[in-house]
């Protein structure tokens, strides 16, 4: 996608600041004369930033502003090793909202609803960042945080919520609990807006309908303010992205190479305005691509793909590159198969096994569903796995992103 | 106290606005003609507001404005019965945010501290509060929200946070945890700033040195915003209240009199500029007192004393009239006996019987203990009780604020 001339010109004056101070990229784009920096193709030259150097930065390396006009941080949950640490000016917090309550609008949210807010608060950045954008709206917020499911429910008819924010696994475990009680007529949800994982459309399709709303998925990651930099419109399937505020570039995770529109890769991102800590050219490790095109909403912002996966949440099982999405559409096309599905890789007597946990509708034929999986499994992705079936809510729900690819064989 | 003009002029100014559209106050108000309120006297004739008028309210029937105006919800544990829902509209969440930051310059906190936020985020009021109000002072909050020490400690050293806010009882448990780990050296905290329940003086002394911080007490409550109303300022001892923003009564808890300056009883508050749920003469059920005279620290802002305990967490044993307010200045004279203690108390063949659970220091006499525990409790409050000793520890440390009184007999 060809650089606007204002977004060029955003980052040429952030390049700028950025090498005239001591800062973690005056270091990282060392012998780099941004005067030089004439065109887009001169920008594909800079180096990426990984999150290996954000964490090398811990704890406030990435700080590029006055202690005294940093008024947060936050923090990713560092499960997978040392924390980053994104540090917050309140010009980046009020962008941030800003940004949200154009999410929110994006998907016909006003003044009028009643939002119910399920992630968590903290260094998370969901909680907070879903209540200060939905404020900035002038909608009613009621702010939950994550679990006591009971309470959740109880106050979502009380308050008569009309909009419910969630990961995914968390809005399945709710539309499943609310069926389970038969409370579905109290229920007055209208929208829910869906912190963006890679969910499939079977998942959807159930939350969508045991809820009885639209679904808005809602991209963003801590790095990067958090989510609110896109989320798809009413014409759903795609998510705009703020361009004003993001400049988005998709490449092959391999080479780094630029990718033409359409063609799926990982999305890398250089903020424009982000003042705490900027990032030149920051490697997501989500997949997408851009949707070329006009959108039929009429919104002049660019479009998105929903997300594809991540780049390390492939595995590569005897040879084949497998993707949680190419799963997710398997389940899709197979009747009895619920959406929920766990993945064991395991290498067993010399050999790898891919074991695959389907939760099953009740009463079916287990041995037909068996076959069924396992031949559409090798016809699709190209390869034999166990199925084991189990019954409906066997499988972990969870508050927080899911992880349902499991790879013990290091 | 004497009423200000300028609080009586605001004070009209609301009754008239609430007794003219359709709203709880219009209700509770009723017959009140507003243009004979003449005086100070005049509002004292006014009825009170009780928690139960807000619990029958539930959940919206506080809403004074429009939805539209309206941005959040937050809710009081509702533990021991219906919870209460207080709205806030977008003036309301700043007007508390500017209070807050009060308190902490109050406290002499700049916007060069790192602020480390322990208390919860949600529908309970504190973390958000205390979040808010330090962004707006300029300060780097640190949110952790409740629980996981591990993590806190870390994060306190880490990020060298310089004030911890907290309940008492987690300010505890972290100085004990620092102290156990030995990692005194590597906390940078200077001062931390204390959600006001009732605690000794003892407390206050073990978690100041073995932090080795200043502790200011702030004051609130979620119907009247949250905490961030009063803090204690430098000269120590007593609270600022910000009666620009709030009118603020002592009475007789049981009589409902308005009480000289001096004099301890409970407090009653009106809000002057709240819009979401204002607040007419509230009982609080907490116990303090008007504290008169200037202050050394030449703040214009009256005070009130370090609360003294809550209407309704005394509790009357053989006629004994009980406040834990009593036992905990009977521990802070014991030698040998922590500031932490419990007490329960049941009915037991045909008799009240009062046990107290203390913890004790290693190495002490348990006998002799106990018998000047019994001695001096008789002797200060009029009732012999059951003393039981406990190692340090024992007893439970709580995230929110605890209960120590707990009476078996109903």
């Amino acid at each position: 996608m060809k650089m606007k001339e204002s977004q060029f010109l955003l980052i040429k004056e952030q390049l700028k600041k950025l090498t005239s101070k001591e800062c973690f990229y005056k270091q990282k784009l060392e012998g780099v004369n941004v005067d030089q920096i004439q065109s887009q193709e001169d920008f594909e030259k800079l180096p990426f930033t990984w999150k290996g150097d954000l964490r090398e930065a811990y704890p406030l390396g990435l700080m590029t502003e006055p202690e005294e006009k940093i008024v947060r941080i936050h923090s990713s949950s560092g499960t997978t090793g040392t924390p980053v640490i994104i540090p917050y000016t309140q010009q980046d917090v009020d962008d941030w909202a800003f940004m949200f309550k154009r999410c929110y609008e994006m998907a016909g949210i006003t003044n009028m609803d009643r939002i119910q807010i399920t992630p968590g608060y903290g260094l998370w950045t969901a909680g907070i960042g879903f209540q200060l954008g939905a404020e900035r709206l002038g909608a009613m917020t009621v702010p939950m945080g994550p679990g006591n499911t009971d309470k959740q429910l109880r106050m979502m008819m009380d308050m008569k919520s009309t909009v419910l924010c969630a990961t995914s696994s968390y809005a399945l475990l709710l539309a499943e609990e609310i069926a389970k009680r038969g409370i579905g007529d109290k229920i007055c949800l209208k929208k829910g807006v869906i912190g963006s994982e890679r969910w499939g459309d079977k998942m959807r399709q159930r939350i969508a309908n045991e809820l009885g709303v639209d679904l808005y998925d809602i991209y963003g990651l801590t790095e990067v303010y958090g989510p609110g930099i896109a989320i798809n419109c009413q014409a759903q399937g795609a998510m705009h992205y703020w361009d004003d505020f993001i400049y988005l570039e998709i490449v092959d995770p391999k080479t780094g190479e630029v990718l033409p529109d359409g063609e799926v890769g990982e999305i890398v991102i250089t903020t424009l305005r982000k003042q705490g800590a900027p990032l030149i050219r920051y490697r997501t490790h989500d997949l997408s691509r851009i949707v070329p095109g006009e959108c039929p909403c009429g919104s002049p912002f660019p479009r998105i793909d929903t997300l594809i996966g991540r780049t390390d949440d492939m595995v590569k099982v005897k040879g084949v590159n497998i993707f949680p999405s190419q799963i997710e559409e398997l389940l899709t096309v197979i009747n009895g198969a619920s959406s929920e599905y766990q993945v064991m890789v395991d290498h067993l007597m010399g050999k790898d096994v891919l074991t695959l946990f389907v939760e099953t509708v009740p009463g079916v034929n287990r041995y037909a569903l068996e076959i069924e999986i396992q031949t559409q499994f090798k016809g699709r992705i190209g390869l034999t796995p166990v199925v084991k079936l189990v019954d409906m809510g066997e499988l972990p729900r969870s508050e927080k992103k899911s992880t349902r690819v499991f790879d013990n064989r290091y």
